[in-house]
């Protein structure tokens, strides 16, 4: 951070007089700032809501808007499937391992039905319809999705119903759900100040009071009388950072409005808040899962590494982080055919030929490699069965010629993905570790204690996650721990 | 840390009288902590060195007791072997990448003959003879081996030469090592303070100028004029450190001595000290790398996924962070005897079959998994190659029957390796990641500025490394890097 603005905080006893007051002041206006807002105001706060881009919005309006929830919601039974927090509870302790935070999973689990109703109190649209087959987003408006819990080995471990709850919308739903929590915002005395970038905390006695800004060229003072609560997301956008503490997540396409710059963090950690999982990352790969799920994902000595119709996110993680995301997608003719015209997102494949043995000169594959891969998959798919990697025997079919590979690595995905379908190399990332805090956003020093006046929630905490990732708990504990960090600054 | 003793730090203003004064104090004797003290005893300070245990060593004594070291050696040329820094300053940031520290690579490189030569004058012994076969730690008292500088890829990214200078012993040489280190302070006048445990830094307007230490149930204070050098080793032993940073190294065994606590890295945390890859560990499993080469190491579904020539820590790396440890060695009975007998440990085979299918059968592998994975690599071998992972020719021969598989989960590690050879889980691990700090050891806060009065070495550190680990780089950039934090904590 050296030649920059120092994050050190500043003594309260050096600002003589503060530009503006409030009772709760929330740095940053994505989804987790936004809902801080809206329950810190509802609790008779005064709150104001920092942003330092020219509006709200943040990371959140730029994702799919998939919101994981379960255990009952109306979206849920309207579609026929039948749930309880403990199944999701279950199911997020596996998917979001090794070692979730188990009582924020919990808490999470519990309360999510009445967490779907505040969504919806405050005008968050859901479809009670379900998208049937693994997808980032569903190309349809359809409102119920699979985030995996039909996939081995979740369904072993906990009853699957699908939880991947979609905000209604014309391809990515983040832009709808920030316009109905910023309808929302507008609705009440919260102020908002765009264009406004916090730098360094304020301290008075050990307690967080306040926030040195900048406003354009302008610096401006907050003094916060009850809590500061920080929303200001990850860190992907920070490479000095990602090679610190994420260094497999160098080099790629970043999933963010480009403020991701982990400020946030570091100014609490200035303050002596504990950090954790901040090597973690969420991976989306350019690739349709659709194509995927009929065909099979190889690494780069063709090699299967993973049931294709799990969480196309787990498949990311495991493609950067296991195989350096030198990987393919290897398809036939008839599995590119299958694929819903409006779920292909203009993909096409980078290779076709007649022969495996053929693709593999293609692809610069060892001799063989496809043709082992492929005999050893039909061999058994003939019979409904994948004993390696157990995909489903709905995905499951003899792949035959002609056959076609789509290189992973090129970066093909649409303009709906985030920095505006480079993808660069292939992936694009955002972090998923951070600020440690309990279920009520208080932020955790070093000690375990609270750090007086000061609360965080979204991708600038460590959240329900630890290694693992499933699209939906970004938005859904962002706003979900946001709505706590809100209440409880507010009550300070 | 809760229902602890809290590590945010005391200000000096809070100290009436200091039992003990000193110019540099220096917490913890390993190898870092006794370099510290060494030439800061050299350069002409007053030094005590505190540590917890009755007596140094630390878990340096109970490593391999390998030294990275490079650029044209006395033992390198003795074997015949030429090198330059510039050879091994490449293979170092590859070998210990993605990101790995370049300043401190280039700095330790360039210094490795100097560094080698500060070892010999204190004592270390060395011995000029090569060990030519992939180990972890050679069975013989040969002090020269390869670390996979000969392997794929590495010896297409640089000219190879073996660097693993290896301190002669019987068996694990980290003994020898501290033993000789321990000899060359007792000739001095720096104060060993055994049975001491430090717990918070003690600060004066923005300098560390002291520690709280416990000493059995007494609580003593040491005032430092120059500095406090923070030499304590990781965090292997800390689960719920672990779990914060680094999840996947939960529930392994440790090598450690059991004081790996990472309270030295939370102490300057607790005053401002950043951190960097916390998440990296150095993985050694349970087999013996020279049955390995032989024959082959495979995950659960029968797939290859390295060349079995390289440093067995890489291959132990891949094993975990990829295969959650789920992976087998696959060899014959000609690989078998192969094996010098003192190079076995003792280790058999937990499974025999005549037949690759009944193998299968018996380690509950898919039917067809391991026909088709030696089918490929026997038709390959045969012409003396391998196309999928680029084993050298020298260890590439067809796998016949009978044949054996060895299932590294189970943990067989012999009692040299570190806890008494329970190897738990079938790896025994160590922390990688730590502190910032300069090339001359200071510690440095997250605006990038050096915290006045602290300074830090060794495991406590992020050193050489970012996530890549090869053995003889933590006795080495330990010793190194200890030697210069000692310097310039002398210097102040």
């Amino acid at each position: 951070m050296s030649a920059r603005v120092p994050v050190t905080p500043i003594d309260a006893a050096e600002i003589t007089a503060y530009d503006h007051e409030t009772d709760v002041l929330v740095i940053g206006y994505g989804c987790a700032g936004a809902s801080a807002a809206l329950e810190a105001d509802a609790a008779g706060a005064d709150v104001v809501l920092l942003e330092r881009q020219s509006g709200g919005g943040g990371s959140s309006a730029l994702s799919g808007g998939e919101m994981y929830l379960g255990g009952g919601t109306p979206i849920q039974e309207a579609c026929g499937f039948t749930d309880t927090a403990e199944e999701m509870e279950k199911f997020l302790l596996a998917a979001l391992g090794p070692d979730a935070d188990q009582e924020k999973v919990g808490l999470y689990s519990r309360e999510s039905v009445a967490h779907y109703q505040w969504l919806v109190d405050h005008g968050v649209p859901f479809k009670p319809s379900l998208w049937d087959s693994p997808t980032w987003v569903p190309p349809t408006d359809d409102g119920l999705m699979w985030m995996g819990e039909n996939a081995y080995p979740f369904y072993e471990i906990a009853e699957p119903a699908p939880r991947g709850h979609r905000v209604t919308s014309d391809g990515f739903g983040g832009k709808v759900l920030m316009a109905v929590l910023s309808e929302a915002v507008t609705k009440t005395e919260i102020g908002v100040h765009t264009d406004t970038t916090a730098l360094r905390l304020i301290m008075e006695d050990g307690r967080v009071v306040g926030v040195v800004a900048r406003h354009f060229n302008e610096t401006v003072t907050y003094r916060a009388r009850r809590g500061v609560v920080i929303t200001t997301g990850g860190f992907a956008d920070n490479k000095e950072m990602l090679a610190q503490h994420a260094p497999q997540l160098v080099g790629l396409g970043v999933n963010s409005d480009g403020g991701d710059d982990g400020r946030g963090i570091v100014m609490a950690q200035a303050v002596g808040a504990a950090v954790k999982h901040m090597s973690a990352g969420q991976v989306g790969i350019s690739l349709v899962p659709g194509m995927m799920v009929r065909g099979m994902i190889v690494n780069s000595v063709g090699q299967r590494f993973i049931n294709e119709d799990v969480y196309p996110g787990l498949v990311g993680q495991a493609a950067l982080f296991k195989h350096n995301l030198k990987v393919w997608v290897i398809l036939d003719e008839q599995a590119y055919e299958e694929v819903p015209v409006d779920e292909r997102w203009g993909v096409q494949p980078h290779f076709v030929a007649e022969t495996l043995e053929e693709l593999e000169r293609e692809i610069d594959m060892p001799e063989g490699a496809l043709q082992n891969t492929v005999g050893e998959y039909n061999r058994f798919a003939e019979h409904g069965e994948d004993p390696y990697f157990h995909k489903s025997a709905r995905w499951l079919r003899p792949l035959q010629s002609p056959f076609a590979a789509i290189d992973v690595q090129r970066g093909m995905a649409p303009p709906e993905y985030g920095d505006g379908g480079t993808g660069g190399g292939g992936a694009e990332v955002f972090t998923i570790g951070g600020l440690r805090t309990t279920v009520d956003g208080r932020v955790l020093d070093l000690d375990d204690d609270a750090i007086p006046g000061l609360f965080a929630a979204g991708r600038a905490t460590s959240g329900l996650h630890s290694w693992g990732y499933i699209s939906g708990t970004s938005l859904g504990d962002g706003t979900f721990f946001g709505r706590r960090a809100g209440v409880a600054a507010s009550r300070e």
